[in-house]
């Protein structure tokens, strides 16, 4: 069995231009960023990939993250670009072990867009960063003309303090005998922003799972401490992605069991009509998390004893082989290999 | 003498668009700052307006701020949005007395733009970052639809450590008797900008000023260390606009000498053609000092000796009266109000 790493590619080969599909957060977004942005900036934070950089600042591990939302529509069930912006960042803080110090933010807001729901979406940023108890401290604002943007996008970028027992976590970490731990039903926050552009005349009641995580995360911490391997929110892409990230950085294999997946049957329902795999829909308030074969129990409870993590399942482990591979154990008992996102079915989704 | 100090407006008082002015950094700007952001936002670190925000880290001063980059052109004599990008960033750290220990990047790039652009902005950008010895450590790709943005977007954010002699840096910090030094000719970014983008018909030798500034502020801080009381990159509004931040946090008149502002003949040229005064257009590579009265001469003589400040000029001096005002001492011996930049003559200029 041969390591999928692919060689880098250079700048110079490029040509074509940027399709939909290199904001997926799949393969598209992944040779892009080796091709483009890994060369240029060279450095070991950035090379990790992980959902932020750590530093030492002044003796303490720094996490820093950054975030653009571009969510069509802005408004949709179960929330809006604010509250993602903001939760989406404290996300990306704690899958690396960190609370949040503080964010920024970043506008760029279209000429025309309505005064009323630039204040509703910072209100959303507001109330989301109240609740976290963390605070937007530095701020830009940005104008273009109508037809050069569409409405408002957000930049969130974030400090965060990491956990003293989260400074190993790195999907690199993940090793044999690993479980993986999804904290909540999968795919609520990509069906929901699908149905609510109304262009597919389906209609069921699904809201968007945006929420931060990162109570979810201290809780885990405090009781599994640094048996948590690995931590990813499963956003673009989906969970499919977020695993494979895993097993190509930790060069092992991550099985799952399709019946320990946890889809609410109107996800199930919407997918199913629309061809689209529920493993590849975006969450914005669920965290995978890679832990210690041994204390998969008391994992799975303390998440489950937390409001942000009721519905948390085990979904698979983490094997020496097939290296680098994502397989699936179906219901009908055959297995299939589950790859990174490819293409973009729902642009735009957060 | 009343302060001009407005009563905050409440965001339930809204109602019409966002317009281009809102973005111009002037007054329109400041109002939507007040009325949606600070309003929902409210903490001391955003209130202070400066150019980051500081915050007390394990004991350091760590300073963070965001910049969102939408200049049109993308490319024009002198930089590009890349260079831009990690430039405004840097500086907006300078000016709070800090030096980079890292960046972010966050992307929101059109369906269609060339990979090579995009590749030609990203090797900007990793070369800008290698001059200040900084690293962009955590980004992020977003790619919306045709017509739904303008070739490329880039936001930065940055995190820094502030100079110890430098904790009391603050605009509202200028007191009578301190002197203002700009680094170096206004006007310059703006102009090119505005050239490049071959509306208006003129041709001339102008190129942006873009350039980081951390080195000056180092050297500024060696030379009279907590004798600098503010600083202030004179981006958006140009000088008129930063001064006017500086005459109202800090209560105090600041009076400038038109005879002594540094404006390259192209852009004087340029400026009058179009009916637009150098004071308010952007410069993206010139800090504003406002330095102790005492040691004036020492501020100038370092500033001169470094490279990003060898056009250093003295323009003007902060006085008790009039409370919250900019005046201009014009050449012919009359005093004018130099206000806050209000609408927006050139948009998008970074």
């Amino acid at each position: 069995m041969t390591s999928r790493t692919r060689p880098v590619r250079r700048a110079r080969e490029l040509s074509g231009a940027v399709t939909l599909s290199h904001g997926s957060g799949g393969k598209a977004t992944h040779a892009l960023v080796e091709t483009v942005f890994l060369e240029a900036f060279h450095n070991p934070a950035l090379a990790a990939l992980n959902d932020g950089a750590v530093l030492k600042v002044a003796g303490k591990d720094l996490a820093f993250t950054t975030d653009s939302f571009v969510v069509s529509p802005i408004f949709f069930p179960g929330g809006c670009l604010g509250d993602l912006a903001v939760n989406g960042t404290v996300n990306d803080l704690a899958a690396c072990g960190a609370q949040p110090l503080a964010l920024s933010a970043g506008f760029v807001i279209e000429e025309g867009f309505p005064l009323t729901e630039l204040a509703r979406v910072v209100q959303a940023m507001a109330s989301a960063a109240r609740y976290v108890g963390v605070s937007v401290v530095t701020g830009d604002t940005k104008v273009v003309e109508h037809g050069k943007g569409d409405g408002c996008y957000v930049n969130t970028s974030g400090i965060g303090l990491v956990d003293r027992r989260a400074t190993g976590l790195s999907a690199a970490a993940a090793c044999p005998g690993d479980q993986d731990i999804v904290s909540g039903y999968i795919g609520d926050h990509g069906t929901a922003v699908l149905l609510a552009r109304g262009e597919l005349g389906i209609s069921a009641e699904i809201a968007s799972d945006t929420a931060p995580l990162n109570g979810l995360v201290a809780a885990l911490l405090d009781c599994v401490g640094p048996k948590v391997h690995a931590l990813r929110d499963a956003t673009r892409g989906g969970v499919a992605t977020v695993l494979n990230e895993v097993a190509l950085a930790s060069g092992a294999a991550v099985v799952l069991a399709e019946d320990a997946l946890p889809v609410r049957s109107e996800v199930f329902g919407v997918c199913e009509m629309l061809g689209i795999d529920p493993l590849y829909v975006a969450c914005e308030g669920r965290m995978v998390a890679v832990v210690d074969g041994d204390c998969t129990d008391d994992a799975l409870r303390v998440m489950r004893a937390h409001p942000m993590g009721r519905n948390s399942a085990v979904i698979g482990e983490v094997r020496r082989e097939p290296v680098g591979l994502v397989l699936e154990n179906t219901g009908f008992g055959g297995s299939r290999v589950v790859d990174m996102l490819v293409g973009d079915p729902l642009p735009r989704i957060c």
